[in-house]
């Protein structure tokens, strides 16, 4: 017999980008750093003996509260860490959204958003993005009316890689009723000449949980570590409640401060993420797969419809190219395709070629 | 304002147990393992490079699957990877136990689980063990009449350190309607002679969900890693629903996999524990702070009264040694004791001696 709880028997569950067991494979798909960790990191790494690992870790991952604080200029209570961005996300949704509750996603988004309510039985409202990708202007009208507690967006945007303003966020914050999340999850490879900000935002409203994580800009997608900024009581019930009380674990306790305080060796890797994608998007135009202009380490591309799509999406991967395709409304005729390296992103230009003459 | 759910602003959190930042300290309270970690772990420790932790790990973790199949000689189907036990305490009430749902327990038990009921909004029954701390022989009709979907035990239990039968567990499972989880965090340090396995019954038993973890056994606590086994259809909810994609890292991984793999290393400090265990019991029983039987890592001595237990746990922590009061109904009289090293005992008992002359 099953034993589940019915709103988990019927759902279906978060199905992760593919990781390839072959070190061949160019892997464009789950929107991973092509450049490694700073050389730092991998010292606080080689640091580590294993006798350190008897003992139970800090449960609040204090020394990494404080190195955080110190990069966003907030003091060591407006850091919660967590065990990936993920867990954040499941965090508020646990704190402050029960079943039945609303919870407002725009759509399309991140795929876990939906999958993160079911389990927590709550009501999904999806809010469609308008035509060019932007949030109607009565968002959070449709929210407050329908009593939101919660609402999840990610900026940049997953999957088109569009920014919206830190302006048109707090003003979203100033007039939602409940709890605004957002993802920053690509965050660290926005163009600085945006000159965007939200972090100060918190001192202001306390209604803002910002995510932030160490897999993507920081090159640590394997460490499984992220964590959330927002106003000491906003934070507080996920960091004394909620929470797992030991989620984040010694060794990524020690890399992740590591990686804070090496920030200049990441910020490295961003400016030639963001210099590649400059140069992928030309070339994927001349190509005649155009897209968004992208502020993240991915580009959504315009296929000339859902068959050419999956079909050059299963091309690439005959080729030894892993990049994403969503059987889903809007996307079914794009792909996303991660920023690699100069060689990987030739790799995956010549192979295009092949696929779309 | 406040925004958190009802449920939540209402609950108290869990309170781990004291983490002194200096060295000096003799840290009996949390019941680690004395002894480091097996030289393979450290060895896959110092193998491991910080490229390899650009891209995200196994979303199931499966060589550590395949690596516990083995040990325990179920199929990997059977092994669900956690990040730390109190992972899968989490996963197994979200999964089985929705809110208003019965959760049942032994009381007294592990403190973290009525902390991870009301997270979940669930009903809390607390079966109360006799005066002996064994259950009473009609717990599992009193879970089946309140309706309970799941029951949480610990065996051996904590905070007594004694141990139930395989048997007469899997006679609970038989009979109940809901899932069983067994915690079995202290049982590598059963005594062989007991010739406790509850293993194998999980291909008998769909509704037996039994906990590992590699904290205490393999001198992990640092790492965060446990897993469940159970039946193949009783994961997979956790497994493909539940659980956060990437619940466990890399690191963790291939750690546990090499903690596994040399489990005879971890199985000599199973016996040097169990070898002070007797000796510290007996020493203890002298001084008259007498015990139960224990089956653990640690020991639930009998002080005089609560006054008294309390100035022994203020006199040692004076003394630079930290033992566990729990300030709780049955057990105000008592201390939990870690069995450390048999310098740290010797030194816990010369500060006992002096405490209690």
């Amino acid at each position: 017999m099953s034993y589940e709880r019915a709103n988990i028997e019927s759902m279906a569950g978060y199905v992760p980008g593919e990781q390839p067991t072959s070190t061949g494979v160019i892997k464009l798909n789950t929107n991973e750093n092509p450049y490694p960790a700073s050389s730092q990191v991998a010292a606080a790494l080689a640091r580590i003996q294993v006798e350190e690992l008897r003992r139970y870790p800090s449960p609040t991952a204090q020394q990494f509260r404080e190195t955080a604080a110190r990069y966003h200029q907030v003091s060591s209570d407006n850091i919660l860490p967590t065990n990936g961005g993920d867990e954040l996300l499941r965090l508020a949704i646990t704190t402050f959204a029960g079943p039945g509750d609303v919870v407002g996603i725009a759509e399309p988004g991140y795929s876990l958003y939906p999958v993160l309510t079911e389990v927590q039985d709550c009501r999904l409202l999806p809010v469609p993005l308008l035509d060019n990708w932007s949030l109607p202007s009565n968002f959070v009208a449709i929210l407050n009316d329908a009593g939101a507690r919660l609402a999840l967006l990610v900026n940049p945007h997953a999957p088109t890689g569009m920014l919206l303003s830190a302006q048109q966020l707090i003003e979203i914050a100033s007039s939602f009723h409940g709890v605004l999340v957002v993802d920053e999850a690509y965050v660290d490879f926005v163009d600085p000449d945006q000159q965007y900000d939200l972090t100060s935002a918190i001192k202001e409203h306390d209604n803002l949980l910002i995510l932030r994580t160490l897999s993507k800009g920081y090159s640590l997608a394997g460490l499984r570590f992220g964590y959330g900024i927002g106003a000491k009581e906003l934070l507080a019930p996920m960091m004394f409640k909620t929470r797992d009380s030991y989620n984040t674990d010694y060794i990524s306790q020690q890399l992740a401060c590591a990686a804070i305080d090496a920030v200049d060796d990441a910020r490295e890797s961003w400016q030639k993420v963001r210099s590649e994608r400059a140069r992928l998007t030309k070339e994927l135009d001349q190509l005649g797969l155009p897209s968004l202009p992208s502020q993240t380490n991915f580009i959504l591309t315009q296929c000339p419809n859902a068959d050419s799509a999956r079909e050059i999406y299963h091309g690439l991967k005959e080729s030894g190219i892993l990049v994403r395709y969503f059987d889903q409304d809007r996307l079914q005729d794009k792909l996303r395709i991660t920023v690699g390296t100069p060689e990987q992103n030739q790799r995956l230009l010549q192979s295009l070629k092949l696929l779309v003459s």
